[in-house]
């Protein structure tokens, strides 16, 4: 079993870096703070005797020998970075619970069959640049490496020069690791474990995702000149948008729509928006669904162009498909030989599993999250849920490792 | 008569600080490109044998004796700060043709029996900071002189801060002029003169205005993990507000609402927002249905607050009363005696000339405007229209002197 108090210490001693007064944590992808973190990553698991290698998008890997290096590594690990106003759990509970595990290894001096990767991934946030999860979907082939490096964030800045600048970019070809099978542990970040009392979600499934850029043009005026009946209101037409969203999602089972990102110009109170850029985020566990909930959101942004006279560009550009855990098993054997209570569950978040789901046998341990707020500097949970998911994934670790 | 093409030369010689490429003017008050349109202003006028002085909030007086110098001055001006993407004549035009006037009676070496005065307020756009027409509201003793120069922009920064930094803070206190008219020249900024084929508007009545800071206080939460009944979305009740204003503003006769500016936050596309920050711009030549519709505006955010749980602050911050011009008549004889066509309108935006009234028979003079297009960088006029306004200025000004 883990060390739960040293796992809790030491997710303290992470959340420093980018502590924010309400208690939560900034550490945005590409950070000082974010290298910060990374280096002190390095430096726990170099203390266990691993040797980090870094690849060209600056994921992170830890290796740990086994008894027999020519078979695939069991690998475990999750994210660093954080949201603007994030939590201090969210991403980085995954990576100290594989530390945790890592040092039990350590100290118990015990050599697994299969060697172990311990894994830090870049940008899973997707809030400075995006998509989400982009550091595992360079790694898994879904993206293209170079197109990725060069996304910039809302002042222009290239992830590419921000990671140079922390020195995690490394030499290795994403995708280059040899797996034999991947977990993740993550706070659940909703409300479904703490309402039913269960201490490990099984995640048998990544809900489906897309993200939008859409971009209203109307027409500049001034706000004292312009009667209603001559404006092209970029700002209302986008409020109208908004609002439908909200409606749209409500008419569908498990349907969830999100207006998160704004940006209006030319943001002076006395000119009426020429142009209003914005996300949308629509996501359902089902593929058909969120294919409708598209289509119909589609087909309303271009009904608000037209009664409005107004430019409106949908630029669909993440289409995260719904994907099924096949190392799940895995996880709820674990949990019941460590008799936890457990359910299945279903991740509505995206993760970096959900991309390592593409290339190897992959299962994720959820444990509960406090009132189910995430993405929020209040998101919370308790030193003893950590260590029971943490120990589930010792377990499903070390089970694979002998496989 | 005035010199029309050495008006509109100077015209495009003062857009050169902040020229835009689609041929606007960027320069918002207290910037560097302010303090160079300002220092041409006062070389224009030094070569014309004038005095400058300079107030406590950067107001300008620029002032040429008459035969009789303890007559109150007959004093001019408008405004030389812009919109972010504005146009090159708004404010510009008023300061301008002043300094046209000038030049007129220098080059003919008239002295005028009162002397007079070319204006330049501080801050009429309200975009950088608010409220609008701040530079006349501390002269005429509407706002507090320190109150104002510390109101921040969005970024923090002081507004005494960036007078003194361009060098337009002066010890004059504010309102010790001596004026006993003023008069202001304007491009319409609004399509009825156009539309009417009349070339000089005889501006009878500025239209109230009332300017809010609205605050949306919601609950963070993550985007995919937060069911739509346990949200608390701030962007959804912003947008429900939004579109309100626009339905609001129909229901009353020459009601207008505008929401120009807005803040996000956290602004991360896959987090519902906490807080967002946006500004309502209210206007109506009807007192009584401005009050009406300010009521109703504010029972509509408390509505929206209490169904959606979420906090909503209204503070209107500024208001401004309709204002009767009572010097309009010297502007409709002048621009009789010029012959020019004219007709009553009423000003849709605020304008110094709204605050001077309150303190001295005050009159406006308005110039078409291409398609009734302003606050964009496309506004545009002609030549002759200027040069229009710039005589009949002159000669109401020539009128006012022999009073
Ligand atoms: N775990 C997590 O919050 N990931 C961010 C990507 C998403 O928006 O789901
Ligand atoms: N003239 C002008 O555009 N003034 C700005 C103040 C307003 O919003 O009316």
């Amino acid at each position: 079993r883990i060390n739960g108090e040293r796992l809790w210490d030491s997710l303290m001693e992470m959340a420093e870096f980018g502590l924010t007064p309400k208690g939560g944590c900034k550490r945005l992808v590409g950070t000082e703070l974010d290298g910060k973190a990374r280096d002190l990553f390095v430096k726990w698991v170099e203390d266990c005797g691993c040797t980090v290698t870094v690849d060209k998008f600056g994921n992170m890997f830890a290796r740990r020998d086994g008894l027999n290096n020519d078979l695939p590594a069991v690998a475990t690990g999750s994210h660093l970075d954080t949201q603007p106003t994030g939590g201090k759990f969210d991403g980085v509970f995954g990576v100290l619970a594989g530390v945790e595990v890592l040092r039990t290894l350590h100290e118990n001096n015990i050599v697994t069959e299969a060697p172990m990767e311990f894994t830090v991934w870049t940008n899973e946030e997707g809030s400075r640049f995006q998509p989400a999860m982009q550091g595992s979907g360079v790694y898994v082939g879904r993206f293209d490496l170079e197109t990725e490096l060069n996304k910039t964030d809302v002042d222009g800045i290239r992830l590419g020069d921000e990671l140079e600048k922390i020195g995690y970019i490394g030499d290795a070809e994403p995708g280059s690791r040899n797996f034999g099978a991947f977990f993740e542990a993550h706070i659940e970040q909703g409300p479904i474990l703490e309402d039913q009392e269960k201490v490990i979600g099984v995640v048998r499934l990544g809900q489906g995702i897309r993200w939008y850029n859409v971009s209203v043009k109307g027409r500049e005026s001034h706000s004292g000149t312009t009667p209603m009946y001559l404006r092209n209101d970029a700002m209302v037409a986008s409020s109208k948008i908004i609002t439908e969203i909200e409606e749209l999602a409500g008419r569908y089972d498990n349907g969830l729509g999100t207006v998160g990102f704004m940006q209006v110009f030319p943001n002076s109170r006395n000119v009426i928006p020429g142009e209003v850029k914005f996300s949308v985020d629509l996501r359902n566990p089902n593929a058909d669904v969120l294919t409708k909930m598209d289509e119909e959101f589609q087909a309303f942004c271009a009904k608000v162009a037209k009664e409005r006279n107004i430019e409106i560009e949908v630029d669909n550009f993440w289409y995260f498909a719904p994907v099924e855990f096949n190392a799940s098993d895995d996880i709820k054997k674990a949990a019941e030989e460590l008799d936890y209570s457990h359910m299945d569950i279903y991740a509505g978040a995206g993760h970096d599993a959900c991309y390592m789901a593409d290339i190897v046998p992959t299962g994720m341990i959820f444990t509960p999250c406090k009132d189910g707020i995430s993405h929020n500097e209040l998101e919370d949970t308790k030193p003893e849920e950590c260590e029971a998911g943490a120990n589930v994934l010792l377990h499903a670790m070390l089970g694979a490792s002998e496989r």
